[in-house]
């Protein structure tokens, strides 16, 4: 039988409440389907850990997370702890230390998800973001001049490489072609004159080579306002690290909440294992008191499984999240609900077992 | 009598045909004011000067514009022209050229102005973004080694240096306490671990000099969300460059579209020209056909009054762009009316001349 390790990372605030019912759903699939299971193995880093031990993980984190096929990630972040340590040294160390270069975002209206906006209908909102996830905006090289002088400068540095920039417009151009969808690509050419003119010049490049691809590209700008106007513009979206970053957040905004909003760090080689996790953050002001939405981790349990080749599953999950908000009978408070993050974990597994 | 002496660059595409009612707009002030007048005086720097001179601006250029006391600018692009010659070299360049670090961008939902948002009111939506205007990400800064090799690489430097940071952040202070609203800082630290840790450390400093401004700090990704979930947190907004140009496009997005929304890029010291603008492109597609919205150039055109101390005619003009909305008679087709952009200069024009 096929085993799936997965490193569990349930993390900080309500990481291990919402992984808790995503690990439930993915042995409630894994006991149904009968050919494959899951081995969990969990880990207890995160902001915790740091207070104790200095660090975020151990100095072998990534050795020790390297036996495992994926790595299933609840959320980091604790008050106390500055921001840029607490993601800088696990989440984005993981990402970049993994080469995990592509992060799968996708924004999708599902029936029963809360939109802000109106005269959009479910249809319009579909899209899948492919954001660069291990340079660029975020390759943290720059320097800090004359501390504390009036002439003290600090500068932040945007690396993009040739082969960085390819793989991943590549990548968005591939899936693409494969699921007959439009591509459009997210850049800011006309302010920033280096890094952007070339993000152009490549996603025109390797669009010689996908002929039968319809593409657009947009200013980051311009794109934001459309993402509110009018996402039906938007399939496939490939776009660089940090306007990735931005763009998907709003994206969760208009696709039912950061409680639905999941994603995926892929090394598509597998040569390292990729982490799935919920994008929201770890959210300590509700913490401890069982009513976090699990949904969004849910949602990248099924990313899980269409890594693992078992698509027919992952959409199944899928329908079953969407099923749970169409009934709308058990369902966390920031959806209107009064359930517990557990008993919406209950629901999909009841459901989903119900489907057989 | 007091004379505003105006450089007008009406640009490219629709630019001209919006100016034109700006400007419509500003002489009747001045004629029912009585007590300052304008003097407009052209210059036809754009694009199909760029084609024709290879420049988009004479070399004295700035020099000449430095004898008006603002820069009234429709807006630049034209196919053909890639945008980063267009922007850097005209709008880009007059920006840092005179030192126009403060870029000031309401968003501010009127009366009658369409909303995207479910569930939103009008009160919700009323800020002012303060954008970083003169260096941070927008700095030109960068490096493209190895070109065309497969160690290809592309370097784009943000340059946030302490007067930079510290002028534009207690400006956004100094509004926050004069107008008795709360300020928030818009950055990104935990993934620009040089500039926007800076940035926060500066906001932080500041702060203090101001204890009675309440204060709040969002990460970018969060702030994008908030502003289509909960836009009512923001009152006063401190961003740099490029965050504020994302947020400021999906602040027009929730307030009403780019027909609708302004900017002022102010020299605050007055030692050079401030410029003002509708913050919409040139809209290749539909210029020469006057449908253009005019309100975005005579909400800028709004600003200039504010600028030369002529507040109370500012906020008539305001309240007049508002009445054209509510009544909907007089509007183009992008706010679902049948009106020319000339028609609704006119109808201005004329709300105006009835307030007497
Ligand atoms: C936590 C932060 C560093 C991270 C990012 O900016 O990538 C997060 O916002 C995300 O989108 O996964
Ligand atoms: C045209 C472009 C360079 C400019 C910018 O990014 O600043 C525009 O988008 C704006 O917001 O004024």
């Amino acid at each position: 039988m096929n085993v799936h390790k997965i490193a569990v990372i349930a993390g900080d605030g309500i990481g291990p409440e919402v992984i808790n019912e995503g690990v439930k759903v993915l042995k409630e699939v894994a006991a149904i389907a009968g050919d494959f299971s899951f081995q969990f193995t969990y880990f207890p880093w995160g902001c915790e850990y740091y207070l104790e031990h200095g660090k975020m993980l151990p100095d072998d984190g990534l050795e020790q997370l390297m036996k495992f096929d994926a790595v299933y990630l609840g959320a980091v972040g604790y008050p106390g702890v500055p921001d840029h340590i607490s993601l800088r040294e696990l989440l984005l160390k993981i990402r970049k230390g993994f080469d995990q270069y592509v992060n799968v975002r996708p924004v999708k209206l599902l029936q029963g998800a809360p939109c802000p906006l109106k005269d959009v209908t479910r249809d319009q909102i579909d899209m899948v973001v492919i954001r660069e996830n291990s340079e660029g905006e975020y390759s943290g090289a720059g320097d800090w001049l004359f501390k504390g002088k009036p002439e003290e400068v600090v500068l932040q540095t945007g690396v993009f490489s040739r082969k960085g920039t390819e793989r991943i417009i590549r990548y968005a151009y591939e899936l693409a072609r494969k699921t007959g969808r439009t591509l459009t690509s997210i850049s800011k050419a006309n302010a920033l004159n280096y890094s952007m003119v070339f993000w152009d010049q490549v996603f025109e490049e390797i669009g010689q080579e996908y002929p039968e691809v319809e593409t657009n590209s947009y200013l980051v700008d311009a794109a934001s306002m459309y993402f509110v106007k009018q996402p039906e513009r938007f399939q496939i979206v490939v776009t660089s690290n940090l306007f990735g970053d931005i763009i998907t957040d709003l994206g969760a905004a208009i696709a039912g909440g950061m409680g639905l909003a999941a994603g995926a760090n892929l090394n598509p080689e597998r040569i390292y294992p990729s982490m799935f996790e919920p994008i929201h953050g770890s959210a300590p002001d509700i913490a401890h008191q069982g009513i976090a939405n699990p949904l969004a981790a849910i949602w990248s349990a099924s990313q899980i499984l269409d890594f693992f080749g078992h698509e027919v599953w992952g959409a199944k999950v899928l329908d079953v999240i969407e099923q749970a908000m169409v009934d709308k009978k058990v369902l966390t408070p920031d959806m209107g609900g009064a359930a517990s993050t557990e008993e919406v974990g209950d629901e999909v597994v009841k459901i989903l077992s119900a489907l057989q």
